[in-house]
């Protein structure tokens, strides 16, 4: 891509509503130096129109350009689009989905406010959201799954809202991880404006990024947009308390879309803020996870246990079924008996015993005096 | 079948462990005075052997005949099998599934403690069982389920263990209906001891069954093979609490076997009893309810919206989808606005509001000042 189709990005992003559905359409038989000289001169291209509310906004299009950098360079905020090295080409599946309330597309770039690379951090992304109004049971699954993922290795994206969006960042910060906020206002406000500290803390590690230029507010449909960049920027989404009509299944639906796992985390059906989760699981829209593990398992199958394990894949590959199936019961760092092994992974414990040896002799597990963990191998090569 | 057969189908139940599939086999192929037969002589019969402790225990048998009739009579308890009218022939289903621990088939007969209808209470009989050792949460869960199935027209039927088999049925008399009782021990006997007075209400207006002879003690396999006829009474199992390795467990691997709807309700993911409940909705061995109106769906699917709603199924199937949705969204006690019937069932308010009132029209449904319910007809021929 090249700087000009990347101004011209830039431009367009501050005339058109972020995520509106017909630019989309344009974009995708049209380079975009090309839609924004339409804009601008309120011209059509050959079978779409320009809407004229654009050509209004891109009468003061420098002025708009001018006062974007301006507040970007005093936030810290950098532009990153297609063509830069840390643009995540995942969002790129956003312009093959049905829209949604007219909403559809990839962003046509992403004011990010940190340090960290964004595609990066998101090739391992998995988005946490869920309810505002959380209960403490909420709040509390919500910060050790945040906690259990970053520690598993995988980078937390959420939306720096109260409740869970909260606590899944704090978990996964509190794990020394770096963790992703998309915001639905620009990426420079401290939206809610209490998360500030928060959101510093996740701009240090990690990064806080939005669709919306510099100095936008969060207004009502900006959060449902925002939404699809969340989905998209990770592999799955997990949902973790939504009443029935929360805005938290809009990123499950984006999520679903765009062909990423879609998961949810029960509670009591006592409690209203699990009702959305239990529809969704119950519909056949979301696999019920419990923890990090079953997350991971949902996200990676067979190929993340590679990964996590560091066994290459055709050591793996060439063991026994009882054998990978006891691997699957270990843990790195809970220690876990053979009956415990046996009756996670439904083997009996005489077969997770034999394995076990087998494992240990290849340098894979140990023992120690509370039973057996995985043991990590200095280098795979 | 005849009043031999019948007789030597309690004969031998009182000789061989009810449940063993080697009896099921037998049965499959001679008639059961033939088996009882053989059984006395110590013969053999084509392709079968007779094990020997069956014969050694039928050398009393006469005796073991005085005796469970004796203790029956004092007790109350009734002697029903294939043949009577109160036989369910559901039960029969038991003699086509893979033997779980070596136990299998349709019971010999049943013990019946209660005057009531067995065939006719299970005809809608739904299974509700989990932990022993409940929380509070599924305690007041399971009473309420099983008061809401009650309501609604079910049977529940249970275990009558502590916990959630104990709420189920309280739950259940709470609303004045009949429940079932499958003990593992005979129907004559108070097990647990504390539950007493619970069975002897239980008896009263429904029924408390066992396969064991009266005064047979509840042996530990018994409850697996007790199991087995809590899930073929039913429609379907609910689960309500158990841990990764609980029995209740076993009762949904009898409902799966056996081809009936395999249900189990969620809780907090932090607590260990609703964590086998999780891990088999995960595994997709039971799907996720919530409530009355979910196991309600679950078990009737179309044709009991039907039976609820009393309205002919031509007259149900000519009506239009969004109709029939709007329907799915009515209650017959709680008022729902149109709002909150179009969340519930995917329609926009204004299409539920141009249903309900074609629905009022036919006298299906009526308004009232919280909202809409459905009408309940006189008779429906």
């Amino acid at each position: 891509m090249s700087a000009k189709q990347q101004i011209a990005r830039l431009a367009l992003s501050l005339v058109v509503e972020p995520g509106d559905a017909r630019l989309r359409d344009l974009l995708a038989v049209h380079p975009p130096e090309r839609v924004l000289l339409a804009v601008r001169g309120g011209t059509h291209l050959p079978g779409h129109r320009i809407p004229e509310v654009w050509t209004e906004r891109a009468s003061d299009l420098d002025g708009r350009v001018e006062r974007a950098r301006s507040r970007a360079d005093a936030a810290g905020l950098r532009w990153v689009c297609p063509g830069d090295r840390d643009w995540p080409s995942a969002l790129g599946d956003l312009d093959h989905v049905v829209p949604l309330h007219g909403t559809a597309g990839a962003p046509l770039g992403l004011w990010v406010r940190g340090a960290a690379n964004l595609a990066a951090l998101c090739a391992k992304g998995v988005a946490l959201v869920g309810a505002r109004d959380c209960t403490t049971y909420g709040a509390e699954v919500a910060s050790d799954l945040g906690a259990d993922l970053t520690d598993a290795g995988w980078t937390v994206v959420s939306g720096a809202a109260y409740g869970i969006d909260g606590c899944a960042h704090r978990g996964a910060l509190a794990m020394g991880g770096a963790t992703v906020a998309v915001l639905a206002c620009g990426a420079d406000l401290d939206y809610p404006r209490s998360h500030a500290s928060l959101l510093a803390r996740i701009a240090d590690d990690g990064l806080v990024v939005s669709e919306q230029a510099p100095g936008e507010s969060p207004l009502k449909g900006r959060f449902l947009s925002r939404n699809r960049i969340i989905a998209a920027l990770s592999r799955g989404t997990i949902v973790v308390e939504a009443a029935v009509r929360s805005g938290s299944l809009n990123t499950l639906n984006w999520a679903d879309q765009l062909g990423r796992t879609t998961m949810g985390l029960p509670g009591p059906v006592t409690s209203k803020s699990s009702g959305g989760v239990h529809l969704a699981v119950r519909e056949g829209k979301a696999v019920l996870v419990t923890d990090a593990r079953d997350v991971v398992e949902e996200l990676g199958g067979l190929g993340a246990e590679h990964e996590q394990l560091e066994i290459p894949a055709t050591e793996f590959d060439r063991m026994s079924p009882v054998m990978q199936a006891t691997l699957d019961g270990l843990d790195w760092r809970q220690q876990r008996t053979p009956i415990e092994i046996a009756a996670a992974v439904r083997l009996s414990a005489r077969e997770v015993r034999a394995a076990l040896g087998d494992l240990e002799r290849r340098g894979l597990v140990s023992r120690t005096d509370g039973g057996w963990v995985l043991v990590r191998r200095a280098d795979t090569g």
